[in-house]
Order: C-alpha cells, then sequence, then structure tokens
C-alpha cells in the first residue's frame, strides 16, 4: 500500500522531535510537512533543531524538509493525519480550525482533552473510546476529527492501573511523581532550579493526572464515558533527571490481591494494540522488574523504544486492608507524549477511522 | 554552672561532623573526648575530616582534639554524656557495654530503637517517654542508660504529624519520600548511581519509617507504649540531592479539618523544647510556606540551623473523605540525626535524667 | 556621618538581588531606590525576589522597598552612587543617560568596559585606573562619571595574576574554565543542556577575558592605560555547579620561579582595600589551600563573603621553561560582579572620588 | 574461520562490562572465559552486573557465562587473547604470570605502560610499536605477549593530535580536561564529592597523560621508542558527567597553519585500523563538528560506538606564535579503554601477532 501522508505541528519542540524519530522509520506513514512558528520556518529541521532529544539522528528524507510556519489554509490538504506537539495555548484554535477544514488531528497538547465528545485515548487501555468520534461529528458538525492523547504522567499511570482495574478494581489511588526536566519542554527548568533540589509542584499537572486518570478508566457508554469511580489523589514533584517519569504508587483494589497475582496480571497483560500488531507498539505495554532497586528512570526508560512501562517493587499496601504498592516509571516523552500519539494513529488506521 | 563533659563516638563521619558542630558552640556542654575507627586515631579531628557537611568550621578547641580508637575500658568515665553517630553493626556492642559501664549514650544508631525498654524520642513529640528509662532499668540492671533518636525520616515525619494526631486523629498515613544523598553517609552513594537518576531503593527505610513513626507517635502506659493505631505505609527513593528530605504525605484523619485548621495548629505547634527553652530547640518546630512551590531541599533545609521541618502545598486529601495532604522537608542530618540527639540530651539535663 | 544614598539598577536579577544583600547590611550605604523592569514595578522586592541565591535573607528595610520602573528622569537625584546590574543592551543607554545627568555609575554591564576613559576596576589590581575618570570628563563633558567592574572570570583571575606579574613577570596566560550556572543569569541555562554534561562554550567570553585582563593588568600612563603585553588565551566552558567559576591556569614567567616563592607571593599579597580596611574588602584576597584536590566550587566558593579568591594546586609549569600552573577559583556573583561592585564604590568613597 | 578464543580478566567492572559488549558481537572473537574476584565467582555473568554502562544488553551466551575466580594455571590454555580490564594492583603481578605462561595480554591496566620494551598502542597513532614485541621476547624470555592501551586521557588526547604533529609538527601542548565519573570505575566517585562540584584533581592522572602521550607520539627506532620530544602540560579535574571525557587543548606548533588547514587534516585523518577495515574501527577516528557549543559529552560520545573522538572549536591560538586551540571529546570507556582494546587485537590478528 502506498504510505499515509502525515504533518507534524510544533515539529520542532521536544515532543515535536520525536514524533518526526517514530514517523521518519514508520512503515505505513511518511512525513509531508513540519509545521512550527515563525521563527523557524523557512529552514530544514535539521538546521532549527539539535536532535539532542532522540535516539538516532533523523534521517535526511525528513532531516530535510523545510520547516513551515503553520497558516491552516496552507497546510496541504492531502495530508491523512496531523500530529499536534504544539502548546496549549496556541494548539487551541489551530486544532480546532483544522478539523473544521476536515483534518483528522490526533493530538498531544492538553485543551478538550476532558470534553464529553473528544476521545482521550491510552492504546492498551481504552482504545473504543474512539467511537465518541460518532459523537464529536453529530455534537459538532466538524468534518474532521480531534484526538488526544493524555497528559504523559496519566498516560504512564493508567496503562499501569488497567490490569489492575479488570481484574480486582480499583477503590483508591495515591500517587507521588518525581517526573523529568524534559516534561516541562524546552527551555523548560531553569538549572539554577534543580540542580541539588527537587521542586515540589508543576502547575496543573495534579489536576491533570487526578481527572484524565479517571477519564481513561472510565466506561463507554451510549452517551458517552462514565469516568472511573475511583478516588485518586496525587503530589507531583520535578527532579533533577533528564527523561522518564517516575511514579510511587499506592492502591486500594475491591478484591484482595496476593502480590504473586498482582505482577501475573500486570506481565500478561496485552491490549488492542498487541493483538493488531501496530508498529509502534511494544511487545509487552507493562515489564516487571523483580531487582530490589527498579525501575530506576536512567536504566529502563528507553526500554521497546521508550514505549513501555515498567513496574517494579511491588508489595502489600499497608495503609490499605486489600492493595498493593508499587514504582512506576515510564518515558514521558515517549509513551508520555510522541510515541502514544503514533499509536494511536495506527490503531485509527487499522480500525478504519482513517 | 560548669559545663558538662561529653563525648562523640563515630566523630568523623557525616552524622559525627554534625554532632561536632552543634556541640562545640554549646552553652551547656564540652566536647572532651572523640572516638573513631582505628584509621583515624591519632590524628587530630581537623586533620582527618574535610568539615565539608558543617555550615561552619569547627572551632579550635574541638578540631584540635586528637581522636582516639573506641575501646570501652579507655574512655574517660567522667563523661556526662555519650553521643554516639556509630554505623549500626558497631554500635550494636559498644553501646551496651558503654551503658553497662554507667554511662548515658544518646545514639543515633538503629539497633534497639523498638525495644520495648529503650526511650525512642522525639522532643517536641514524646519527650515523656524518657519514663521508660525506669523500665530499662529495672529490666536491664544497667547502670547507665541506652535512648535513641529516631531514624531520619521518621523524625522528620512525626514532628509534622504530632499535631495533625492531637487535634483530629490519624486512620492511615502514605508517604513517599524523595531522600537526599548525604542519609547513607560518606562515600555513600555512587556518583554512577544518581547523576541523572532516581533509585526507588533504600534497604530498611520503609520498615524504620512505618515502625519507629507507630512507637514514637504511641501513648505511654503503666508497662511501655502502647504503639499508635495507624497505618503507615512508605515508599522510600534516594534523589539526586546533597542535604535535606522531601515528603509527600497523605494522611487520612479521624475528624474532619479544613486546610486553615490545619495550617493553623502547624504553625502554632510547640513542644517541651520551646516551652523550655532548649538552646538547639528551634523557635518553631515546623514552618508553614504558602507559595505554591515549596518546600524545597536546597533552600529549605537549614532553616533554624536545620532544626524545624518546612511543611508546604496543604491541601485537602482527595482520596480520604476525611485528610490532607502535604509536603514536608526537613534536614537529615541535623532534625534527623546529629541536631536531635543534641537536643534529646538537653532535655535530658533539663528534665533531671543527667 | 550620615550614610551614602545608593540606588541599584536591575534589583531583581541575580546579580542585583546579591548588591542588596551587600548593600543592606553596609556601614556607609543605605539603600534608597531599587530599579527593574516594568514586569516587577510597584511590588515591594521581596515579593518579586525568592532570595535564593544570596546567603543570608535582606533585611526589611531593603526587603519592603517598593521596586520602580527604570526611567532616567524619575531616579531620585539625591542617589550618591547608582549600581548598575542591568543586562548589557537595556544597561547601553540608560547608564550614559544617567552619568550625563550627573550620577555617579558603578556597573556590572559589559557596555563600555574597553572604552580607553573608563576605568575597568579591579580594586586589588587597578585602584589607580581611576585617575582615568578625568579623561573621561575631559573626553565626554559628562557630569557624571562611569566606572565599570570587569567580567566575572576576568576579575578572579586578574585578581590572582597580580602578584606574579608584579614579582615575576608574565608573558603568556593560557586559562580553561569551568563556570557556573549561575554566571548566565536567571532563568539562564536550561536543565536540559547542562545535566550529566559541559557546554564548551559562554557567548563573547572568551574575547572578555583576553581583552579585559590586558587592561586591567596594564599601566596607567599619562594619556591612559597600556595595556598589558601579554598573550592570553581562554577556553571557556559551562559545567553543572550553581555558583562559583574555576579556572586552570597555566603560566608562563619571565623571571624564574619556585613554587615556594609563587605561594609566597599569593598568600602575602594585600592590596588598596585591604590597606584601607574597606568594609567589604575580604581580609585575604588571595587564599592558598594546600590540599591536593582544593579548590572546589561548592567548599570554597563563599570565603570571605564570596570576595576572595581561593588557588590551589600550585605546580611548576611544565610546558613553559618558566612557570607556574594553579587552578583557581572565585564567586562570579560576588568577587566577580555584586561584591566588586560594591568594593569599587567604597574605594572611590574612600579616596574622594564620591 | 573458526573464531579466536578469548577470555575477559576483571569482566564485571566497568571497563570488563563494556569488553564484554564489544566481545560478545563480534566476528572474529569469542568469549570462552570470563575471571574476576573471588566474589564473583560461580555466578553467571548477567547475575553479578547490571548492565548499567552498555549501550545494549549483553547477549545470552555470554551473559550465561559463569564467572571464574581469576587463577593464572586454570585459565583455559586455550584462550588465543586475555583481555585484562584489572585494577593495577591486581594486574601487575597477574598479568605477568600470564604472559609468562605463554598468553597474548592485551591490558588496560596501568603497570608496565611506560617500560621500553612493552608497546603501549593507539592503533590509529602507533601501530608500528609493536615491532617492540620482538625486544620484549629478547629482552624477557616470555613466551606469551603483553600490550597495553594507554589511560583513558592520553588515548583521546594523542589520537587528535597525531594528524597535526605529522602535518605541522608540535612543540607544547596545554590540556585541561573535564573527566567523568566512570572514569573512576565503580562505585568510585561519591555523590557527596561531586554534585554540584568539581573536584580539581586525578591522583596520577596528569604524569599519565604528560608521559603516556610522549611515548604514544614517539618513534619507532631500532632499539625502541624514542618519546616525542613535545612539552606536555596537564591539569585533570572531574566534573558531574556520567561517561565522556572533555578535554581542552592549546597546541603550539612548529609550522604555521590555518584553521582551514587544521580542520582537513583532522577531517580527512584515517589510519591503519580504516585502511585494514577492522571490525571494531569507527570510520572516521576523528569527527570534527562545526556547532559553536560542540562537542558536549552528553550527545557527542557514543558516536560510531563510542570509538571515535569529537572536536570542535577549532581557534587560532593566541598564547602562541603559530598553533591551534580546540575542545576534544572521547569516551572513556569505549575509545579510552575497552574498545581500544579490542581495537588493538584486532590489528594484532590483521598483522600475524595473534
Amino acid at each position: 500500500m502506498s504510505k499515509l501522508k502525515v504533518g507534524i505541528l510544533g515539529a520542532t519542540g521536544l515532543v515535536g522531535q520525536l514524533m518526526t524519530y517514530y514517523l521518519s522509520r514508520h512503515p505505513w506513514f511518511e512525513v509531508m510537512y513540519l509545521g512550527a512558528s515563525k521563527a523557524s520556518a523557512g529552514k530544514k529541521l535539521r538546521e532549527v533543531v539539535q536532535e539532542k532529544y532522540v535516539p538516532k539522528p533523523i534521517p535526511d528524507e525528513v532531516g530535510d524538509l523545510v520547516v513551515e510556519e503553520i497558516v491552516p489554509e496552507k497546510i496541504p490538504k492531502e495530508l491523512d493525519i496531523v500530529f499536534s506537539a504544539l502548546p496549549p495555548n496556541i494548539a487551541k484554535d489551530i486544532e480546532i480550525e483544522l478539523v473544521k477544514r476536515g483534518f483528522t488531528v490526533v493530538s498531544n497538547a492538553s485543551p478538550y482533552r476532558l470534553d464529553s465528545d473528544v476521545p482521550l485515548i491510552n492504546p492498551e487501555v481504552n482504545l473504543d473510546h474512539l467511537e465518541l468520534l460518532k459523537l464529536q461529528e453529530r455534537n459538532r458538525g466538524w468534518r474532521g476529527k480531534l484526538v488526544k492523547n493524555p497528559n504523559c504522567t496519566a498516560a504512564i499511570l493508567t496503562l499501569a492501573l488497567k490490569p489492575i482495574l479488570d481484574n480486582f478494581g480499583i477503590k483508591k489511588v495515591i500517587v507521588a511523581t518525581m517526573q523529568s526536566v524534559s516534561g516541562a519542554g524546552y527551555p523548560g527548568v531553569s538549572s539554577l532550579d534543580i540542580i541539588d533540589n527537587v521542586v515540589p509542584y508543576i502547575p496543573n499537572e495534579e489536576e491533570k493526572v487526578e481527572n484524565e486518570s479517571r477519564k481513561i478508566l472510565g466506561k463507554l457508554t451510549g452517551e458517552g464515558i462514565e469516568w472511573a469511580n475511583i478516588r485518586i489523589s496525587a503530589t507531583c514533584t520535578r527532579v533533577p533527571v533528564l527523561e522518564g517519569h517516575l511514579e510511587t504508587v499506592f492502591v486500594e483494589t475491591e478484591k484482595d490481591c496476593s502480590i504473586e497475582e498482582i505482577t501475573k496480571v500486570l506481565e500478561e497483560f496485552r491490549g488492542p494494540p498487541q493483538e493488531m500488531k501496530l508498529p509502534t507498539a511494544p511487545e509487552k505495554p507493562i515489564v516487571v522488574r523483580y531487582e530490589v532497586n527498579r525501575p530506576q528512570p536512567r536504566l529502563d526508560r528507553w526500554i521497546y523504544e521508550g514505549m513501555a512501562v515498567v513496574v517494579g517493587r511491588i508489595r502489600k499496601e499497608s495503609a490499605f486492608k486489600k492493595g498493593v504498592k508499587f514504582v512506576l516509571l515510564g518515558h514521558n516523552l515517549a509513551r508520555g507524549a510522541a510515541g502514544i500519539a503514533v499509536l494511536i494513529a495506527e490503531a485509527m488506521v487499522k480500525l478504519g477511522y482513517i
């Protein structure tokens, strides 16, 4: 089959660069358009990015593409998918404008994630929520489609929670995170703020984790998504780590569960992306490590091209009568942003949405 | 009054050095003896330590003291107090030997902390537990006394929990920590393990936090300590920070409490050390910060000479029906080890135990 | 005597904050005016700075001063000295405007530093260059005075070179620096660029070191400054250190010199600020450390309130027939910027220029 | 051809692990023996190493090999090459013992590197020095052979100097290094010493750089090596970087040379490993970067599997009449230790020494 044509908005940022990494080697997709701000326009991608945060150099056919200033009417109509790695304030209007013009937009930007007719997808967890696109079309009358991937911390968290929810039920989740500086984009966190330090606050992050997770883990009903009835409480901090978000998770389950049972359901978990053998799907979405001191961001973040999450230190939860606690790691830019967007698009293709 | 004579065991380690810092400027105490391993024996303190982790240089009268190899029978009998900053495996036998010989030992080492007749003291929290010394004398027939300060993370945690427990009751505590590398001593954590990384495991730390906190927050009864009936669950991690342990705390209270009420009881909390105006007592044991991104280890760890803890981000706990969550910081070597030992000794003097 | 009235331009930046630190405790000076950009105007200093990079909190009388937007005509005429910590592009016009209006401006900003009638002063090294002010008055017809302190790296370097130059002559200087991130201001260096990394380039820094050093070490002649006839070559890098610039220095001397002789002239060096007992002058401007692994930025940067430089590892230079190599440390914000500006002003008062 | 059998001494250390990485994928060599200290003996390699500092996991056929305690008489006689990554004090006697027994030992350990009949080889630079093996055989009467790779900093430096020496002559080299913590092995540098800091001293490093470089750049004469007549002066420091040594280099050349000429000879340089197409030889041993802020350790250290060095910031040297200055980076564990040893062995095979 001939490749689908894709474009990337915000191609020069950290998430955008990693999108080009995944898409420039893709068996189904071909990058035809790179959009960014005026500052980068007119130059080749290679000239405006330093390829610092991609695991391998960007191939020439994409590296030599000329970046264009984003003007909705000038975006080539033949694009089958537009990936958006735009900052929220810019994404807000442009994405809607593009969807109105008929584009399918898969977006990492936060606006509209909680809207009742916008699918917020973590492919192994809630791919069926793509059904919302029907409601979206009916409600909005858009010619195109808008699909969102979750906040990075929520993407990592809900992937690990999914098999626990399915097998044992979940009443409460308490999560304290240690998030890497790449989560704030570039230049992002000043070195003066983070060397020899932890900053115990990330604007709006806790609300996103608490709300998005409940939507993602929610059930598709006739009319929309019924958010999961789970009490979630998050404290999010920034640590001097370059990539990879670590989450310490404490879960109260409905049913009793042994460490062995939890370990088994995490290890054996597979979702639709694995069943459909999507190109960017990790062989195992959840990797369990048994060493007492893993996962660690530096050692484990790039497993399966950054697309799996890693769970370790699975223990009985002592504050709850029934439950489990563990340590969870995922690559914020990969599974948490660029990679998950590509995985969503692949599923949409396979399922006929594109 | 003439000063009390004190000695320090393990004077050359990180905790020992900070003990010399507090004690060399002390209005009541005079350092007469410095004990360490054979390797340092025969040299002046100044020659064997680099004074790296003390806020100010050690004065000459202590810096010029000659360090001696620890041999129980050679420790001068006139010492009124022996502070121990020994590693656990070495502390185990030597401390008992010294107490049998009649010394009063205030120790930072972990062995015996949970013994039913050994006071485990956080001075603002449970100074009345010193009463256990009577039981200790009766049980053991020791001529001296053995008193312990808590694990650093537990010391910081229980100080912040005390006013909440007293005013609102506590059912559950979930705590995820980001602990500094100085908590592992010197050389301690390899730079290869911690640069651009978090290590989500500290041997035995979680058990200490969970158990010691319940003993410290427990009630003195006729026969001993009745441990607090609180479910505590901890996940402890190591982060690339030099000094200061950050704790993200989630508390389920018995009574309902507003943010304002919690803030008020934390801010207004004072304990016996403040009332007795002990020299090393911080004016306020708990400092509340209102900025959204505080406390931070690098900015807040040395407040009140490292003897106060700092609480910030006080919020309603969303996972529990009644409760609070907050971020907590304390200096692990100061409030968590060297300083608290000195503060215990001061209280013992004031209360007539010494 | 009543205190002299001083103002600070750029009071909210890193250098400006440290100026308020030195000046708010000053026996001769009283801070009357704080100028900054529009963004901070109308708020108290305490509200707009986090006091992160000052060794002690700023006293209330200065912390409560309201910051004003800098408008030359609104700056109070009674100010005896205006300190400038403005960024270069902003400093350029405002400083000239103020000098024309009659103010004495002591500035940390780089523009005009190399002008032949602008004194570029490192007080222990070339205080006599203040004589240029006569030439400045004659040339420019300004009612006020403009005096500059050097680039931070040049300030640290020339202080250590001065006694070597005076005693043994200097033909060549090669210097490779490891500069702290605070040298780039706030937010300055992105954490994504510097964690687990070194950036081997700092814009314009090497030119400043090479040129300014030759002017500072130059001789006052009838007509101006004859730059020192020294070949200087610098490579400047940025390292993951918060404060303190480390310089590895290789010097070819004219006369032969032993390690002992070099050590002696460095240790015994005193300049006019020490002789005049200026309030901010360090007791010893150059501190020599004999340990094989010192100076180190974290351990040595704040010696004498950050106003001395520290020299260690003094060795025979093996590439040159005659010469010496050593490692040099200075606090870039203190001796290299805020503190040196205050020290210059003190000297100007003492010598009758103000 | 059937593969040559090789063994690795010190297989569990950082350098040994990276040797297993290169050798476990090698077209000519097959790892048959892993020796280490008693502590690791009897376990599979995979169980005793964490594979932290290898770019990809070690394949099963080597990961499952059982590590043996090193006892010279038990090392299998059929090994064609023994690679040594032993610490110097242990290497000293064992290596000689093995050579006497007839083994060919290619060693990263420092003892004997400067001996007049021991080849100290940087393959692109002085492969002809392998001729010394004849002298070695004559002098010592050993049945086997002992060949050394250089100190990591010297290996990186001499590779970059070689084309400059050949084309323009070199009179003086001044080098200031910023070396990564992995250069000190594991656990090596304490995190307490290096976070927010630089340590300006590495024991014995400067002597190694100064002496080994002169031997490597020296000429093979009838009787041995005539060391290069270059004055070399080094200051070596440790910085908070995980892998990769950065060197700031200042060179006085004999002939005048333009930036373009220097750049050209560096870029075009190839040595015997490239001509012989050795499996571990980088396509280009010296990579020139033109960006103003490169090379950087984190971004450039793994180029060509860590086997090339990267040169940037090539400028006219201003302290010398004729000369050049530049910034140089190499991977200390790869080009500087494990990889270079493998490359030496490949060359020895190709040239018939093995």
